[in-house]
């Protein structure tokens, strides 16, 4: 039997109905404020080159680790979906099929974001009105894929559509970044007025553990003009590199190391360890302090340039030995650990930590950290703010959580609002919305049981929701 | 003043109107369905010999650490409750005065899982009106005695009335399953029917660092035919005494190690470290390395015989030693630890992760891996399950944790409902009846806030109560 | 626009109406209680001396490092604030301008503790009945500074206006008392009847790594006339300081070590240890096994003196450099670390941990370990009970999540009631008034899903609000 498909528009708010009401007050304000989306992984070719979106799997399985690593986990294996393997080569399977494996599975998304996230695309942006299932999965098919061949759902349209004032892209060190470029001849010349910044990601070029890390810093030689076997010339390529990516709208870093620790050696000490670095002797302990002196350095030129700094850290990258052989990185197999910030952000800190100009925004994939560490260490460290849950935290309870163990210590003012962090473009207004809903939901918690009055928590769901990522990331 | 015993028909659900009718609705559909009960640790002895229990105290004090735990942290005596010490020696006390301290301080266990569990029995087995005090002890002492008299409350007519469809029990490598072929032989003659397997619970005969393990080797030797100071010997033992358990309905293994570590040593490696551990020269790294190799064994084991493994790691156990000295083992002292999951399996998951034939169950006592690490580990990979909060967190406010906590990475498939892995028999329709209460209270919210549909709903409640353990545990 | 502030009678209470109900009941009868404060940091000359608060900066701002770290972490220097540095110089400020800054950021604090319990003493204190805010700066500060001119704001006024019974400060171990003996004398005289009693926190005499330790160490001699230098004389100095502070009201000790780590060393042991520490020799190592075998020497000093422990670990002290060089200890920048209990109080319990006489009262900074460690300890070892949430975690979130993870295991009487822990005297009812309305709330959403009877939430809510502290720490 087909079910229906409906968003209802108390989603997400409490089924308490003092709260329900202030929430739904509070979200009528935001719910249509333009999008700020200063950190994801959307691809800039798609807006640069504006091409349209392949077909429905292609679009909705390939791409999304959260939905393959779902499927996978129940048996099904990554061939069947038409994931391409580590050499690109993809098993031949018809689109059609994957989706009907998909759709047939739907239902092990009972209860996630997923599920959230991919029944406001199927009903915002494609106006279906039945719920996915195997009965359904082909008139679905049909409906996205004729949709995505019209010009309406190319990215540029899709880009205005969602009424996304920014994005910010993620780019390595050594990237030419000309789809950016493609972008700003569009803007210049009027052809398109949508705003895509990049970020500068650099750990391919300051992780000596990073596959192909040797040639790397070769390339970043050669780009730069700066001699890379030397300390002093690889900061200065660092220089150039970020001077590179501010001029193509650049207003923040990126960096994603295993663990969120920071070194604060002498200059000396830092010149030997580059040359064991560079020499290929490193150890795993010369690797990790490298990473982490590398922070250090980093935060230092933020001070110069005013590029402000995210750190990611924490996860256990490529956990499952079968499937990194086969298919390689990035393949939902990334398991979060355990992470101090308190020991490991302290060299850094005795840096810089005093520097109000800086800007360091720190994210966890350990909920553990948020009232013990992080709360309080950005309650107190007027260079650093708290980015918003993220990752596998990226969710109502997510949201719900990082706002309870956050908001007594570091207030409000010390976090950045919201991020998607995303490379599923269809679903970023979902993903908004989802953090709109939440904030105001938690707002609505907090003016029900009286904590704060109701004109406090208008004015900071508009901070939420809009002022705060644009202050931060100075956009 | 005595005070009147009821048990509120709503009781767990939400006082928020929606989620509670939401939640009642669930419920009525899932309450009568028969138990599954596919881990916990019943004596087979009373299904085998349906002998009557003994007395009120020795039935709800002398066998629950829970209850006398709690007692003891309040300064009263084991000895005082009739507890037997190491040697089996008892204080002179008589049963009625145990019962009557129990009844005095029952206010401790307000707003414990304890209070919901004993409530339940004394009014739904026993058909108490009023409530547990000091001035109600003879009443319900007299009350349970008498009943216990008949045949009414023997082990089997309490199998049969709870709708207990199967039970599994745990017994050490070493058990000759007597019990269970008393209870297949009456099974097969008609006499009862009540289904009871076991399971195998290898740690004796795993641990270097258990008591009378170099005993426990010779014993397995001889029990099996098998050279257990070979290493090849030693596996082959296992082998068969696997095989021996299934035969006796075993449908898993257990393995209740201090960590969660697993390790992936060549051939040669495992020979070298069996001959230290069978030499008694094993050091702590040595043990601890001997019991990860083996749940990686026990996991190769599992691929060829289908046993699913459970994994309940991570309890400093004994931890009080001047209690240990005089009344041994499992006397409410064992202490949680924090646990890593995703360092320890590795090992493990590089062997056998991408099988999706294979069923490996995760428990815990370390919550704040939740959503950290299992969640993102069953989420992801094939063979990872799981299993329910556990031990001090099999509980209202635990499994309210569980859910919130891991819902979102690993959906609810990735799990396997409900196990009550206790001893205290009498309790167990009312452990169930507490994980079907809240499972269907968090599916009320989900449907509340609209994020599932509440026939979505619905057909969870159901897989949560029923046919998830059946299915996780092949029963 | 200048906005009303009020305190709702309901506030900190659940909107959902069933359990709001109980809440409200059950509140009515613990919302008059005298205050027991067993533990703080309030300064006993001003209940010896009774002399007038200076001005409205100096009382809210200058003293209260929860309201100082969040200016910090907005930008706000300490200077401007009137922080005196390290030598007690105090940068050029007027005290309206202080306050004036203050008020212009007030809106940092939404959905913060601070903000509850500063308006709470605006509105209950100072009679003030529109909030805070740049416009409102100037009528704040004239209201208030009047106010403190008056004797009705003297500390015995309010003392006496607060209705506290008994309130205990904290000294170290060098603290001659003085204050404590005029107020014994006021009290003698009937000069005034408050009930203000000492602590005795020896940090800067255990802790090898406490600034002066040597000349602490020196100065303890000469006070009590014991050789110092010697372990056995060291004991007894501790010996007659305790029974000084005893003669003094004392009825608790405090310890403040970074870590729970507790040692249980032979005496030759002890000794040589000992020899290292004094001269000045000790590792870091050394350091921490000392401070851990004091913790079990304590204990044992305890167990013949009945002073009862307060163990405050996880603390990592003066994280921020420069704020540490400039401006000294206790400003703000002490930021929680990940605690082990199970494993740091084992060699302490093997000694001393059966006894039900002696009472040890933990506490801590990571919420982590109130499921996994804490309630499981306290819910065993007669000699263990759980200290209240502490510090950053002293919040209605906080007290949530301190109830939701502690009471199914270690239930309500393994607790101890709230204490302040502050030196913000005029917010000690606010504090209070908090702690009673999240438990009453708590206990109100035990009622409501019917885990207790509302008679036993009665009973337990006057326990939590007052008779626990008073029989835990023996006032």
């Amino acid at each position: 039997m087909t079910k229906s498909l409906s968003l209802n528009p108390d989603r997400l708010f409490s089924p308490n109905e003092s709260v329900r009401g202030i929430a739904r007050r509070l979200y009528a304000e935001v719910k249509g404020l333009p999008i700020i989306s200063p950190h994801g992984h959307t691809d800039p070719s798609w807006f640069a080159d504006d091409e349209p979106f392949a077909n429905p799997a292609a679009l909705f399985v390939e791409p999304d680790h959260y939905v393959y690593r779902m499927l996978y986990s129940q048996g099904i294996k990554l061939e069947q979906l038409g994931i391409p393997d580590i050499n690109g080569k993809r098993a031949d399977v018809d689109p059609r099929d994957v989706w009907a494996l998909f759709a047939a599975n739907i239902h092990l998304f009972r209860g996630t974001p997923s599920q959230t996230w991919l029944n406001w695309v199927f009903a915002e942006v494609f106006g279906l009105d039945v719920r996915l299932s195997s009965e359904t999965a082909g008139l679905y098919y049909d409906t996205i894929d004729a949709a995505l061949k019209t010009d309406a759902f190319r990215p540029r349209s899709l880009f205005d559509r969602y009424n996304i004032e920014v994005i910010a892209t993620t780019e390595g060190a050594l990237d030419g970044l000309e789809h950016h470029k493609k972008i700003m001849a569009a803007n210049a010349s009027g052809e398109w007025k949508g705003k895509v910044v990049t970020a500068y990601r650099p750990d391919g070029v300051i992780d000596p553990e990073f596959e192909g890390f040797a040639d790397n810093l070769k390339a970043l030689g050669d780009l730069t003009g700066e001699d890379t076997q030397s300390w002093t010339g690889y900061l200065n390529a660092h220089r150039k590199r970020r001077a590179y990516f501010a001029e193509h709208g650049a207003t923040s870093t990126d960096h994603g190391h295993v663990t969120a620790a920071t070194a604060n050696l002498s200059a000396a000490e830092c010149e030997a360890l580059f040359r064991r670095v560079t020499a290929g002797a490193a150890s795993a302990e010369d690797a990790e302090l490298f990473r982490g002196q590398m922070l250090t350095e980093m935060a230092k030129m933020s001070l110069d340039d005013g590029l402000v700094m995210q750190v990611h850290p924490g996860s256990f990258r490529n956990h499952n030995q079968g499937i990194f052989e086969t298919y390689g990185r990035d393949k939902g197999a990334d398991i979060p650990t355990r992470t101090d910030y308190v020991r490991a952000l302290k060299p850094l800190l005795d840096v810089v930590g005093t520097e109000a100009s800086l800007s360091i925004i720190l994210f966890t994939l350990d909920e553990s950290v948020y009232a013990r560490e992080l709360a309080p260490l950005a309650g107190h460290y007027p260079c650093l703010k708290l980015g918003p849950s993220w990752w596998f935290h990226d969710s109502p309870e997510g949201m719900r959580r990082f706002r309870q163990m956050t908001t007594e210590t570091a207030g409000f003012y010390n976090t950045v609002g919201f991020n998607d962090d995303t490379r599923a473009f269809l679903s970023i207004p979902a993903r908004h919305d989802v953090a709109r809903r939440m904030d105001c939901n938690w707002l609505a918690e907090l003016v029900a049981d009286h904590r704060i009055e109701e004109d406090e928590a208008a004015e900071l769901a508009v901070d939420l929701a809009y002022n705060l990522a644009k202050k931060a990331y100075k956009l």
